[in-house]
């Protein structure tokens, strides 16, 4: 099974890292952007899971105990064989 | 329209980062764990483009000069309303 976890910052938290990807685009000549946003993209191998339940369970622990901050982040797993 | 890019290293490519995390959940017992591989996710705004092709074409040279590493990462855009 395959874990995909992505993190993002929670709307209306600031995000300098995608405020200087947009103003290096715009530098770059690209006008028309809008807000830019940066996350995280998180890929487990998960060779012996066979339950997705309790996968699901756990990658949720995960996400919770090391992966996002809760605080300001949001996270979201997908699981797929 | 919206734009999402994903950013991970190429296959083979080592990962000190993903490792880094594998290395921190199993610490906290998560066993049973494969590879785990960080790569990044960009979300973008583009609140005046209307033509798809244009702005595909356009995000794929924002990938290729700035956002991405050609030559150690692959990137994949989507594009939605």
């Amino acid at each position: 099974m395959k874990a995909r976890i992505e993190i993002r910052l929670k709307p209306g938290i600031l995000d300098p890292q995608g405020k200087a990807i947009g103003g290096a685009l715009a530098g770059l000549g690209y006008s028309g952007l809008g807000e830019v946003r940066q996350g995280k993209l998180i890929e487990i191998d998960l060779p012996t899971a066979t339950d997705t339940e309790s996968a699901a369970r756990d990658l949720d622990a995960m996400c919770k105990t090391l992966l996002a901050n809760p605080v300001t982040e949001d996270f979201s797993v997908t699981l797929s064989e």
